[in-house]
């Protein structure tokens, strides 16, 4: 069996250690995992800035790669923790529209909500799934534990509305949603 | 045997490479080590706040992990590169207030002065033992080699003086020494 | 066989997904390799910074070890995609300049010209050879693909005009190349 890469996106920055202590969560719970870092660096609780990034990346990892996305103004609130399953690769986050943009891309296969309190850290806080959630739920993924058991099937996800572009006679409108550190507009409309 | 885990925290930054070069030290030792980083963004020489983020993060990794940290201000003067046992975890460090919060909160088993320099680099600098002596002891310590090995056990550590908090009739009286990116102040006093 | 180690040097920045990326392309090629960032913060666009790091780097990593530098204004024009194998190590990158200064400090053994379709992802854009040659030929690199495989080989690679400095009656001239996050001048002339 090969390692299972985990993947990590958050708006948590990296001055803080919050990145890191959710790698130790994947590792205390599977050390073999390969966590990779996608970028820390969403402007924070900027969900559609992050939903895009993630979009743009995936398709560049291996089949089984598991995602962890937590952009997450509504932690504590109704928002479900969730995993999706879509085109041979597993998301796992907040139902806030973050990882649908990914999935949809790659076409949804399951939605499950994450309620089985087993496979969450013993104590969860209320602002911090990152840590408490969606790392050991990632943990557990790549220890192999099968999508179903974290808990009950869900018929739908939260979706993102995104910018769209039209063309008219005087050219292309749409809306500026990144411009990168070279002066590239790579997701411009 | 599983794969020793290595954390890595400093003050180094990551325009430099100072960080990536430890990483190569710890992997030209122990190829098989799984080094994480913590952060490198501590604000340059301050031993406080780089040691209440290690005693914060410590507790999130499994039992047997290294942990690495370099705010090393009084590098190549009188104080002495250590290793701590503490709780199932090793530190490595330089031996001025680092590594005694998260130390003292697991129990300290053990403490060692860094004096062997069969376990260092051939040639340590005067201004970097974060790559002449931490680096490689970690690497050295994954590999297997003993704690004892790397010098005379010492009785005692250097502590740090940390900001406390009181309570009076008006609220609560102490001293804000981290303030995150989101606006809150996980060790607020 | 041990896991062979991909460094990774860039001017990308981790507020975009360009480094994570590029690792998803060499685990996709080589789930065992090992990658470790050295710095994506090279000042953008500026190849004679990066090709300082990369040269003060290196010598800390073990023989064997794939480093691949993603500093390329000229990506899409003439410049050629090279790999260069010297003194134990390979390095991946643009040929213009950049791998140079390290590469010439080990001992040249064998510049190769990434002509190669097969070992490149299978669309090669004009903007991105970090994502669509480098990083793929270090998987295959990885994986044990010889380097006479991936194209001609070439005769001479480009060199990189570094400042120098001479001592006269008042002191020491030169340039100032390079100041660390302490003010430390370690490329100092």
């Amino acid at each position: 069996v090969r390692p299972r890469i985990v993947t990590l996106l958050s708006d948590f920055g990296t001055a803080d250690a919050y990145a890191g202590l959710m790698k130790g969560v994947v590792l205390s719970i599977c050390p073999e995992a390969r966590v990779v870092d996608l970028s820390h660096e969403v402007p924070p609780q900027n969900v559609t800035a992050g939903a895009l990034l993630l979009r743009s990346t995936v398709r560049f990892f291996p089949p089984g790669t598991i995602h962890v996305a937590v952009v997450d103004p509504g932690v504590g609130g109704e928002r479900k923790p969730i995993l999706v399953q879509a085109g041979g690769a597993t998301f796992v986050g907040p139902d806030n529209g973050l990882l649908h943009p990914a999935a949809s891309e790659r076409g949804i296969n399951r939605i499950v909500a994450l309620t089985k309190g087993e496979y969450h850290l013993p104590r969860v806080s209320r602002t911090f799934h990152g840590r408490d959630i969606f790392a050991p739920v990632a943990g557990h993924l790549a220890r192999g534990v099968a999508a179903e058991d974290f808990g009950p099937v869900l018929s739908e996800m939260k979706t993102l509305p995104l910018a769209t572009a039209s063309r008219d006679a005087n050219g292309v409108v749409g809306e500026v949603v990144h411009v990168d550190r070279f002066g590239n507009r790579p997701f411009r409309a």
